[in-house]
Order: structure tokens, then C-alpha cells, then sequence
């Protein structure tokens, strides 16, 4: 056997592995009996040394000098393989096992800070997982920018200086959009009650119409929805709200544009690097392109509104130009994920900016409370009101996240860009839209983004269906032309 | 760290790892996607590779080498891990995948040809498993006996020629006692239908009844009823027919006797060797005594006639002693898993010397299915209306269990001479039983089998608990006495 076919087997048993581990997360946020915890975290714990060992395995060292790529897809592959190997030979074994255990532990005194709204019980754990990561982002940087190195784990190919130059751009867009919205009248929001199981039926329906694949996912409620798994087994998660459907049947849209990414790579990358979705940013473009674009269009609320009539009968809304209202209305809340999107990528700046401030050492975490207090009053017009709604919202920097939020916006971005080229691309867009065919938009996206998987770079990928480099453009112009629309400016 | 130690570190990561690949089998039961199995069997398999190489590594040998037992504790783990090191060590890691591969697979392929009552497309599979389990087989017996070796892994200490002149007492007493009863008018059916929802939450309530625990489990659907898992996550499944809730009730109680013996391991045993049921003849025997002695008993019938009232309302049976005889109406049917505590045996009797023959070469694959009609003809006067309920009834071949149906009769020994003991040594049982308290005999059966895991070898836990070998005759008493009085004999 060559080098390359060697590698690969290795490599397919170890993707097979890292899909069980996915699974147990899976299974611990969904249906494991409470009482099991100190029993899964042994579990996972044995499963991450499993995956550990079988990534620095010398064996692949010499497997990747020795390997040749007969093809474009074998120079993908072998090229992530060997991002990957090298980011683990990197951080020292002492150190991956001591951010394992410190934030394990964080998320917990993160969680209980958060129900207490205490931010001083956060705050010494907080530096001890930055210290950490400070540290393994130094170890990866190797001399380079430590919040860059960061970057790579999410968004191969990003820099902060780039990403701070575009949100820079889009910053400037949001804010005088959001001022003159705000200036208007809002629309007639969402009342009444929604029996939970009636959502979940309709949000499974809904995800049938996206085109999520039922024979290889399904559909369950979790506190947090995520999409989980790749290949042939790509689960979701919902959850139900009775008063605000429209979580339960934006979370499913949400998750199934996640699912579509992983489902919809072709079956011949099944288990291999290339299998899998390429980047948080471009995942986030797909799971934003079918929550927002599509599925908060007025083509796509003017079907919602009759599916959510023939479910929950009379809602008190029965004009489609009123319900394209109550789906899109725009109000400055506190908290990123209930945030609509003329303010969501405002919550993202703002985040993007203080981890890279605290990463930098430019911000102290003792300081951090007042910056994002600040930083929120004049971005939102709003003072926060607790540390929950605050600083404390996001379980992200706990479990040491850090470069995971710019992605979102990215993805926003990217969204943006591909919204555009697929308008002038495909006829009858609204037209299916309209009566809940959304196969024009996610045929599109299947042949120009999910079926490559990670084939190409991310930034690469978008560029190519779009036939231009991505920018912030499309996206400011989508939202101005919407809310413009809606809000009569 | 003393070589004992370091073994046991390395064992409970290796059963923790063990663990979760019996977590991603309860999965494949109960709520994967069915389009997920080719990947699962990659996954399964990547599972077992590596579950294989621990069981296999050197390491383990030197450390068994140089181990010292300090307590009785540690000499039962280290005869347990010795076992299973010198077992794995004779099955090469290709056959060991190979097998965990196909089987995966041939589940799926043995329930589509079930489904559609096509023996002809299971054969090929199941000649295929056969081929790899004979060839597993043959390695583990080293010259041996073939089907002896198969044994060990159900029932260490078993071989064909005892359980077979075991089986052959039974079995005489068993065909003597059938006849007699079915001379017999049989008492009146249950009928009507009963909402599979309610059989549903009933079998919840009977399992916590049960002492089944749901902070460390969880009751679900299944087409095979099982028990999955051990210590702190020890999940069962059930089946609903809504003309049969006896069908759901039982299979619930069935499963868990077994969930029981998990559960009730002594904790400072979690993820070793001596934390698990040291036999699947001891599982049964919990199963089944949880099950028949105690839940088909006169006693817990009158308390579970009046829960089926209060959940069902009026189904036609109101008289204890009619819905007794009703619960244990004594019937040949073709189906193993319905079938009565006179008939379930001779099932099993059929099945170990079907299986005997398979693996002795002396009967090939494409002359089962005559053989198993003829068999079941001539042992209960019936014929085989249809595959489903003939050769493709049970699960257990597709999968390459040979050696583990003569458990279940040995289970029902085991359950009887415990029954014998129990009696004697635990006052108001029956007391207990008729308010549907079932902690009397729960706690003894706690105390003398299931808190000792895997301490003892199976057939000494039952004679300690006993205090006399076990023998097929306490089975016998109590089922001439049970079906006596029921019938009149």
C-alpha cells in the first residue's frame, strides 16, 4: 500500500472515531439520563486521549512526507491532514491536557456565575483559561500573531487585522441602518400561545422543505440547538418557546442550513478531511443563508403564514406583508441570540474587538465587565441590566473559544456574497420560495458550496461561486434593501 | 504506581471506551437515522479496532505478570482482564473487524428480510457471518471444541455436553407438563386494544415498581427489547402491540431484571471488570425472576389488575383470579419472545441444537429454515405460517451470537433455584408483591447476586446465594406447581 492509500485508511478510522465522540455529545445533550454525567466524562475524556494519541501518531509524520497527491482531492486532503498534525505537535501534551481539564471545569463555574449574575465568581477562572490559551496560542504562533494563530482553528486563512478592516466597513453600515430603522414605528409583534408539540411537527415539515435528509438525521430538542455529526447520521436540534414559535421554526431553518453543508458533501469524501464542511464561517454562511435570506424572505413567510395557519388555526395575523413584519422586527435587545439581523453583527463587533483586546493583553478580565458595559451602551443605545444578559451571555470564552465569534459574522458576510450571485443566477427564486419549494436556492448551494466540502479554502470557496472575492457590500446592501423596504426609509 | 494500579487506570479507560461503543449500539436501535448504517458499520468498526488493540497490547500482559492481587476484589479483576486478554489475543484484529463490519450490516439486511418475510435474502448474510464466527470460533478453541469456545463468551465455564444433558432433563419434564396442560381447556384471552402511548407510561411506572432507577436510565422503543450499558447509564428498551399490552409490560419487567444487575453493582466497582454481570445465564436469571417468578406471580398480578384498570379502564377481566390465568395462559405460539413459561424453553432447546449443528458443520445455512420448521413442528404441533415468526424471529444469528441462546434456559434454571431459596429466606414476600412493593425479593436478589458483579464465577454466585449447586429441578417444582394449580393437574 502507498504512503497516501495508508495514510488515508488511518486517517478514515480516526474521522470514524472523532463521528462517535460526536455522537456521545450528541446523545449527552439530548437523551442521557441526568445521573450519567461522571460516568460520560470518563467516557469522553478516554475517547479525546484515543483521538489525541491517533493525531500525533508518528506514523502520520512519516505517511505525509512520503505521500504524493495524484489529484486535487488527495492535495486537499493531505494538505488538512497536515494543518491538523502539525497544530498537535505543537502544543505540548501538559498543556492540552490542562485546557481540557481547566475549561471542562470552567463551563461549570461559568454556568453557575451566570445563574447568580455574579461576574467576580467568573472572573478568576476567566484568566486562568486565557493564561492557558495565551499560552497554546503562543505555542501555535511560533512567533507570528497569537490571536491569528487562534483564528486558524475556526477560519483557516483569516487574520485579525483583515477581519478587524472588514467589520470596520460593515460597522459603519449596521450602525446608520440601525439609527434610522429604530426612528420608526415597529410592526405589530407575535402574540398568543403555540402548543410546543405543534412546532416541533411543523419545524420537522419545515425542515423536510430546506431539504434536510430525514433517512440520515433527525430532529430533537436541546437547550441550545446545534447541528451534529457528517456524512450519513447529521442531527439537529430545535427548542420550543409557547410563546415565539418562530425560535422553535428559526433555530430547525438554522440548523438544517448547518446539517445541508454536512449532508450534501459528496459521498465520495465520506470520513475523509475533505468530507467535512471547511470552516465555521463558511458552515455559518450556510446555516444563515437558509435562516435569513430564505427563509425570513417575503416569499418564504407568505407559505410560513398558511403552514403555521393549517397548524395553530387563527394567530391573529392573517396579512402576509404583516407577518413579513412580525418575522423581521427589528428591536435592540441585550442578549446575540435572539438578536434580528440588523443587530446581530453588532453583538459579534463588539466580542470580536474585547477577545481581541484581552488576547493582545490590552484589556485586563478584571476590566472586562466595564469595556463590554460601555462598548454595549454606545453600540446599542441600551445599558445592560445584569451580567447574564451581559458579559456572562455567551459560554463561548469559558471553554476557551477564542476566534470562534468572528466567524458568525463572517458567515453573515459570506451569506451576503452568495445571496447576490444566486439571485442573478437562478430564475425562480421567489417563485418556489413562495409555495415552499426552496430547491432553486439549495440546489444552488449544493453545486457551488456543500458538495466540495473541504476541497477548497474557505475564503476560496465563496470566491468561486460568487466569481468574486467576498466583501462586506452585499450584505449591507441585502439588509438596506430589506429593512429599507420594511421600515419605509 | 504498582503494576495493579496501572492496569486497572488502562482497564477503566478501556471499559469506559467499551461502554461507549454499547452506547452507539443502544443508538442503532432507538433513534439513528436509517440511512446512517453503512457509516456506523465504519464507525463500529473503528470502535472495535481500537477496543481490540487495547484488549491485546502487551502492556496488559506484563501488568498481569507482575500484578499481585491484594483483596478478593482485585484477584477476581485480574482473573476477568486475564481472561479477556488471552481470549483477544487469539482472534487476529482483521477477523475482529471484519466481524464487528459485517454484523453491523447484517442487522439491518436480517430486519429489511424479516420486514418482508424474504429468508432468501438473509441466507447469503448470515453464511457469511457464520463463515466468520466458526473461523473466530475455531481460534478461540485451539483445537477445542468450536461451539465451547463460542460459549465462554456468555457463559465462562459452560460447555455444550453439560448443557446439553441439562437441557435433556429439562426438556422431559418440560414436553410431560405441556402435554398435560394443553389436554386442558385454556382460560379466557385478554382482548380488546389498549393505546400504545399508555402501555407506554404504564411500563414506566412497572419499571420504577421494579426498582428500575431513571436518573441513570431511560425506557424506549425497540423492535428486540433490550438492556444496554452499565453503572451509572443502563438504558432499556420495550415494544408496544395495542392488541398485547402483556407483550410491553413484560418485555419492560424482562429488561429490568437485567438493568437491575447493572445498576446494583457496587459503585466502587464503576468501569472495571468486577462492575459489570459476570454472565448472561446470571443476567437472565435476574431478568426472568424479576419477570415470571415474581411478576407473573398470583400476587403482583392482583396489584398490576387493578394499574391496568386505572390506566386502561374496563378491558373485560375484573377477577384476580381470571387475569392470573390470563397472564400466564399457556399457548403454543410460533414467536420465542411471546411465549409462556411452559413453552418459552423448548424454544431455546431448539435453537441450541440449531445453532450446535451450524457450528458443527452438520447443517449448512441453505437447509435451515426446513430444519427449524420441522423442528418446531414436531416439538409443539405447529406449523410455521411465515418466516418472520419462523427462522428470522430473533435478532441473535444476524448479529453472531452463537453460543448465547442456551443462556436463557439456563437463566430460567438459575431464576428457579433462586426463587426456591428466596422463598424460604424472605418472609412476606408475596405481601409485598400484592401492593406492588417488590422490594422483599428486590433486596435479597440485590444482596446475594447483583451487588457482586462479576466478584464470583456464574454458577458459584448462584450456589453461594443458594447454598447448593443449581440444578434444573427448583424450575421444574415451581412450574408443575404454578401450571398445576392454574390448570388443575
Amino acid at each position: 500500500m502507498n504512503a497516501y492509500d495508508a495514510l488515508m485508511d488511518f486517517t478514515r478510522e480516526t474521522q470514524a472515531l472523532a463521528q462517535v465522540a460526536g455522537r456521545l455529545a450528541w446523545d449527552q445533550e439530548t437523551v442521557m439520563p441526568r445521573g450519567a454525567a461522571p460516568q460520560r466524562a470518563g467516557e469522553m475524556a478516554a475517547m479525546e486521549a484515543v483521538l489525541h494519541a491517533r493525531r500525533t501518531d508518528p506514523r502520520v509524520g512519516d505517511w505525509l512526507e512520503a505521500a504524493e497527491a495524484g489529484d486535487d482531492v488527495a492535495a486537499a486532503n493531505l494538505r488538512l491532514i497536515r494543518r491538523s498534525y502539525e497544530r498537535a505537535g505543537k502544543v505540548p501534551v501538559r498543556l492540552a491536557s490542562e485546557i481540557a481539564r481547566v475549561t471542562s471545569m470552567a463551563q461549570g463555574i461559568w454556568a453557575e456565575a451566570r445563574a447568580a449574575d455574579a461576574v467576580d465568581a467568573f472572573l478568576p477562572t476567566l484568566d486562568e483559561v486565557l493564561r492557558l490559551k495565551r499560552e497554546e496560542g503562543a505555542a501555535l504562533a511560533a512567533g507570528g500573531d497569537v490571536y491569528d494563530a487562534m483564528l486558524q482553528d475556526y477560519e483557516p486563512g483569516a487574520t485579525g487585522e483583515a477581519l478587524a478592516a472588514l467589520f470596520g466597513r460593515l460597522r459603519a453600515g449596521l450602525v446608520g441602518l440601525r439609527e434610522k430603522v429604530l426612528e420608526k414605528e415597529p410592526p405589530a409583534p407575535l402574540t398568543g400561545s403555540f402548543d410546543e408539540g405543534a412546532q416541533m411537527r411543523l419545524s420537522r415539515q419545515i425542515a423536510k422543505a430546506f431539504g434536510y435528509d430525514m433517512t440520515h438525521g433527525r430532529v430533537d430538542k436541546a437547550v441550545h440547538p446545534f447541528s451534529s455529526g457528517s456524512g450519513l447520521d447529521v442531527r439537529i436540534t430545535t427548542r420550543t418557546n409557547p410563546t415565539d414559535p418562530f425560535n422553535c421554526i428559526y433555530s430547525t431553518i438554522h440548523e438544517v442550513g448547518h446539517a445541508a453543508y454536512e449532508q450534501n458533501v459528496d459521498t465520495a469524501h465520506l470520513l475523509t478531511p475533505v468530507g467535512e464542511g471547511v470552516s465555521m464561517g463558511v458552515h455559518e454562511s450556510q446555516s444563515r443563508i437558509y435562516e435569513n435570506q430564505l427563509g425570513r424572505s417575503r416569499a418564504f413567510t407568505g407559505w410560513l403564514m398558511g403552514q403555521m395557519q393549517e397548524v395553530f388555526g387563527d394567530f391573529g395575523i392573517s396579512d402576509a406583508d404583516a407577518f413579513y413584519a412580525a418575522v423581521n422586527r427589528v428591536q435592540p435587545g441585550l442578549v446575540r441570540t435572539e438578536a434580528d439581523e440588523v443587530h446581530y453583527n453588532l453583538h459579534i463587533l463588539m466580542r470580536f474587538d474585547l477577545e481581541r483586546a484581552l488576547i493582545a493583553g490590552d484589556l485586563a478580565v478584571g476590566d472586562l465587565e466595564a469595556a463590554w458595559n460601555d462598548r454595549f451602551a454606545a453600540d446599542f443605545g441600551v445599558a445592560v441590566d445584569k451580567p447574564a444578559n451581559g458579559v456572562l451571555q455567551d459560554v463561548h470564552w469559558s471553554v476557551g473559544l477564542f476566534g470562534y465569534f468572528p466567524t458568525y459574522t463572517l458567515g453573515n458576510v459570506y451569506a451576503g456574497c452568495l445571496y447576490r450571485a444566486m439571485r442573478d443566477a437562478v430564475p425562480g427564486l421567489d417563485v418556489g420560495l413562495a409555495v415552499g419549494d426552496t430547491t432553486p436556492a439549495t440546489d444552488w448551494l449544493r453545486d457551488k458550496v456543500q458538495r466540495h466540502g473541504g476541497l477548497f479554502e474557505p475564503r476560496a470557496v465563496i470566491a468561486r461561486a460568487c466569481g468574486v472575492e467576498p466583501d462586506e457590500q452585499p450584505l449591507l446592501d441585502y439588509l438596506t434593501e430589506k429593512f429599507g423596504g420594511l421600515y419605509g426609509l
